[in-house]
């Protein structure tokens, strides 16, 4: 990485320039501090890092904070004396710089003070205070500590007109100073209660304003006070806006901008690709199955598929769904051996979800692995790099981005109400979306995510837990990550999978993914699309014609035809063949087959869906000029033939503008005879392949009949479009 | 002919018997008598023939008949003591014979009589006498001296039991004999109350039956009388009964047997196939034109068409209707002059249709015509023999049978009502759907028919005309001649023809015969029906198929195509060509030509008929097994493509089961360019010919548009069959 340090006419005055902060680890907030500095070509001495904390718990939301005064003092000392040396103390685990030395320099020379602190809205910690404030003319009247500048000998005499213990209130500290006339005078001491220069976002929530600069040489996204009009050079998330910083800080300090989109991406990036698999980071891959879930065959697939050496995973399966017992044993059997180690948590072992996740980390303490991946059975991890992007990314918590397809469903949430659930943040289509790719550091995310062991080891184990009041194991997980100022990233930089909907997923149906062409419409055409579908729309080829104006084309898969005749044998009430039948409007059908409906078995929306998406494309295709769309079936069912039942069907039309007609199982080897003769075309197709779908127009030119079945059971599907 | 006279037993007796009949004229009446007697074997002795009439006028209804005592006195003066000798009198004009003498006489000796008379239910002319009558045990009680036969010397003693003048009753002065007990006792004298032998049909209507008689050797009609249980053997249709008699005498005496079919129409038929055309009997050939009446040039086409030497037919044409004046004047020019002579009279003439059809006589009688023919423009003389054929029947009046095509409607009435109006007969629909062929003596004709000029000569013209009393021209001449004891023949021998109905005529329509297609269907067929249109059901051809499913074959003449033409021209108000048609149902249409929709010239239901009779069963013919009768369509118009108007019409589909197409014009003629081209088959119909139909798929796979027409006017018409 380049950095460019900018060149100014104060550039001695620059260099001079003391930048304080206080940091005793190296949080993600102290991260994203450092990152916006270096951004802006400045370099703060960091006090304290590495040593404990010594200000007091919790100072957030509670009094402390001397002890940055202390280690401040400690360290202007050797300058106290430099009166033309300007000091600037921020702040460092919520703070951000937004611009370079030269401009706050600048904007803090204009004021002619030789002290300046950033204002805010509350009176804090002792609001008895309020009243020995001096009157503003505008802005904000209070004192706060997180960001302030001044001349040095005037800093130190601050800091050292009265004793303050380390556990002491560094606010309380410098505000008994403030509204001290005497001594505000003195030291020319101002509030910068406009933000001129330093904006806290406590309180002041609504008066900023994310705006893309374009004036600048530099494309990027600026602070914008609204209700003073000033642009802030320095942000400081303090008390609850936390959150609020984190969201800015995914755009501030050229985080993301427009022409480089997701610089901030690139911080900290490791590369695996030349990593050998014996040192590959291990991993402890928790896998949970919460509740039934459609396609957890393709669940597993994916896991299996996913490109890291399994030999640096270890393997925890929580299934607390009976159904699945028999796909995680297909997987097990498959694949356990091949994993550094396999546990399983099976629906007998009565394990909550709270405790199963919890054990995972504990497992992961205990295996010592270095990454820890949780993935639940609706997280469809399509990209099989997943794991090693995520690893590169390289921060404490990422999640890739998860999508219900085509839906604004995903596995984070951008912003939180004020009692921790879900809001929409500005941004949080265009994520979704994909328009914008980056790294997101949101308040909320689950499903899918890794987490760096380091994580455990650093922190009391009883801090990070999947427990925390009544809550869902996720927002337990993530209130608590977020109270340890741990950052949960969402990475949608590139696609890594989607999610699965398991809302209507009916496990008493015989073949349940089938009915979930809806709620879980890809996966469905995953399993049940024929893989050589688009050939059909090859505009370099022609479909077959076996007989004129006879389209043959695949359409399904073995695995449709397999389950549809299951469907239908497993319902059983196939018609009597006769011209009598009481599921049609007149009661009364001619050329009757043995047949059942789709209606019958419950699936006809479903099969309307199929006719829309699958089948209407290759009509459009194929019979160039019609449309119908949606198109209307009232017709469609699933025919068996055998000798000894109904072996064949007599010359027809259909009652259709075109009609389908799909094999399900193999003349010569599940039958002999059969397939479908056009009687106007002296043309048979009879060497029908299951999946693949004969098309053609039913009403006038295509009389046609079934021919004899001679052994074995023939199955086709039928509906008979637009009729 | 060859006659068969039956062996008897009593041989001899039959051959001694004596039969006479009185008639001064061979009328209709008595040729049927003489026709009877021979078909039995039996050789009446006929007074009177040739002389004047002596015995009163008018005696059906008014007492006289005197003469034909004195008559037959006279002839059996010779025989008058032959005790053995029996004598059989009947009335020649209204009597038939219904068997062989043998029967009579056996049936005669069982009655043990001396004189038996046939009898009749009242008592006539003197009711008085009434009560001297004595009683009988069944049957009727009063004398009628139409049929009677007795020993020779009995019934001449009857005959000279007292004076009688020519001029006086017969049958009052036989009443006198017979109330006289003594004279009846003395003379054996009987009535055939019960009808053994005789039957009078007066009163007796409704006691009498035809029956086909199986049994005997012959098969034939013979008659019985349903109250007494008795075959009568002689009839006679004395007073009001003649009509009935003339309806039974198409049957009786083996008239018309079901085996020999019409046995009376070959009695006195000629020939006149080898006769030169110089001697061909002259006949004025009047045309009548009353009324406004479709296909009048196919009329007078098939008048020109009759195979008979014009040069010996004067002509006269009355025409009453301005409208067709030019259809007169086409005739008379084409072939006025190849008449013997041709007259006409003209609307501007304002002579009625009585004075003119008086005038056709007067004419025939002023040309000395052998022969009066007249025809109405309703009868169409499909059969060019007809005139021929009716003259060489060698009636004195015999019309064609003529029906109006699948109706019962005809140029005949089977009966009468009591006050001369139509009834119909039980043979009526049998006649007029030729279930029985044959020459049929009916009370009413009209229209078209046939009068041998004999007639015209025999009888005071002011009998013979068409004014009666306030009644039809028809029905006043068919009175007059009944008068005349004329029979009114009509012949179903052959197809002579068929009747145009003039009901719905519309000469204020630009082409009113376009709107004739109910009520003169088959007229219409053969003016606007292709003449090749049943060839494209020929099995061993097969219809032409220019592009895949695309269908070419005739369906209408030049004529139909010459004729839409001008109806839509005449209307005028081709649609804009925009996508706003306020004739639609949604009020837009997609794909806008400029067109007249069908309904807006009155002629749908016409079209809806043509696409029912006509199309559909090429429909059904080229795609198997589609049915839908009556087809079904929304959108019938007369597309014109002209440029700088529309020249062509974009790709699309239509919104029917199936299009037809007609080009109503000539490509390179009318105009250059333009045709049908079926995308999707990269497959162009550009040669179309006039009357000509394109039939091909509407919906699915016969995407098409209209070509471009570079110059001149290209029309067509197109219906979407069964959208
Ligand atoms: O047996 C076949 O392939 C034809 C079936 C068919 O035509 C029908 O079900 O309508
Ligand atoms: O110009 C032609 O022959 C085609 C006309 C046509 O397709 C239509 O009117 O729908
Ligand atoms: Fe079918
Ligand atoms: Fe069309
Ligand atoms: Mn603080
Ligand atoms: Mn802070
Ligand atoms: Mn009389
Ligand atoms: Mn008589």
């Amino acid at each position: 990485l380049i950095f460019i340090f900018l060149l100014n006419v104060n550039g001695r005055e620059i260099d001079d320039t003391l930048v304080f902060t206080v940091a005793t680890s190296e949080t993600d907030g102290f991260l994203r501090y450092m990152r916006s500095a270096i951004e802006y070509g400045i370099k703060p001495v960091v006090l304290g890092l590495g040593e404990n904390w010594k200000g007091g718990e919790n100072i957030r939301y509670r009094p402390g904070g001397g002890w940055k005064v202390n280690l401040l003092k400690k360290a202007l000392e050797p300058y106290k004396d430099d009166s033309n040396r300007i000091v600037l103390f921020t702040d460092g685990y919520d703070v951000m710089f937004l611009s370079d030395l030269s401009a706050i320099i600048d904007k803090f020379k204009k004021t002619e003070a030789r002290v300046l602190f950033g204002a805010e809205s509350s009176c804090w910690p002792d609001a008895d205070l309020e009243s020995l404030y001096p009157p503003v003319i505008s802005g904000k009247r209070f004192l706060n500590s997180g960001l302030y500048i001044g001349y040095v000998p005037d800093i130190y005499k601050l800091l050292t007109y009265a004793p303050l213990k380390d556990e002491g209130d560094d606010q309380l500290y410098f505000t008994h100073a403030y509204v001290d006339d005497k001594l505000r005078n003195e030291l020319n001491f101002k509030l910068d209660s406009n933000s001129e220069i330093f904006q806290n976002l406590n309180g002041a929530i609504n008066e900023i304003e994310l705006y893309h600069n374009t004036e600048k040489e530099y494309t990027e996204f600026k602070l914008k006070n609204v209700v003073s009009h000033t642009e802030p050079l320095v942000i400081h998330g303090n008390g609850f806006s936390k959150t609020k910083l984190n969201a800015l800080g995914n755009y501030l300090a050229r985080a993301w901008t427009p022409e480089e989109e997701c610089k901030h991406c690139r911080w900290g990036h490791i590369d695996l690709e030349k990593t050998q698999d014996a040192n590959m980071p291990t991993v402890l891959l928790a896998i949970f199955i919460e509740n039934p879930t459609p396609f957890v065959e393709e669940f597993f697939q994916k896991i299996g598929d996913l490109e890291y050496p399994k030999q640096r995973i270890h393997v925890l399966i929580h299934n607390a769904v009976k159904y699945h017992i028999p796909h995680v044993q297909q997987f097990v059997e498959a694949s356990g051996s091949k994993y550094l180690s396999l546990k399983q948590i099976t629906p007998d072992d009565g394990i909550t979800e709270w405790n199963a996740r919890d054990l995972s980390l504990d497992l992961c303490v205990q295996k010592e692995c270095d990454m820890y991946f949780a993935v639940d059975s609706i997280a469809h991890l399509d990209n099989p790099h997943t794991l090693r992007l995520l690893i590169e990314q390289n921060r404490t918590v990422v999640a890739p981005l998860l999508v219900r397809p085509e839906k604004a469903w995903s596995n984070f949430w951008g912003a939180l109400t004020r009692d921790g659930f879900y809001a929409r943040s500005h941004d949080y289509l265009d994520i979704v979306y994909n328009k914008k790719r980056g790294l997101w550091n949101v308040p909320f995310i689950n499903t899918c995510y890794l987490v760096n062991g380091t994580l455990l080891k650093k922190h009391d184990r009883t801090k990070i837990t999947f427990v925390r009041d009544n809550l869902d194991a996720d927002m337990a997980f993530c209130g608590n990550l977020n109270d340890l100022d741990v950052f949960l990233y969402v990475s949608n930089r590139v696609e890594f999978g989607h999610l699965i909907n398991t809302d209507t997923f009916d496990v008493t149906r015989t073949t349940p993914e089938m009915y979930q062409i809806f709620e879980n419409g890809r996966d469905w055409a995953a399993r049940y699309i024929h893989p050589e579908y688009p050939e059909t729309f090859n505009p370099d080829k022609k479909p077959l014609q076996p007989c004129p104006d006879v389209y043959w084309v695949p359409i399904v898969t073995r695995r449709f035809c397999k389950d549809l005749i299951s469907m239908m044998e497993a319902f059983g009430k196939w018609s009597d063949g006769t011209n009598e039948d009481n599921r049609l409007t007149g009661g009364y059908e001619a050329v009757p087959t043995r047949d059942i409906h789709m209606n019958q078995v419950g699936w006809e929306p479903h099969w309307m869906q199929f006719l829309q998406k699958w089948v209407r494309p290759i009509q459009e295709h194929i019979f160039t000029g019609y449309f119908h769309d949606p198109p209307r079936s009232l017709m469609n069912f699933v025919v068996r033939y055998k000798p000894g039942e109904q072996p064949s069907l007599r010359p027809h039309h259909d009652s259709s503008t075109y009609t389908i007609n799909i094999a399900l199982n193999e003349v010569g080897k599940d039958y002999e005879g059969g397939g479908c003769r056009f009687i106007r075309y002296n043309c048979s197709v009879t060497d029908t392949k299951p999946g693949w779908l004969i098309m053609h127009p039913g009403r006038l030119t295509h009389y046609h009949e079934g021919l004899l079945v001679t052994k074995g059971v023939r199955y086709i599907m039928i509906s008979f479009v637009d009729p």
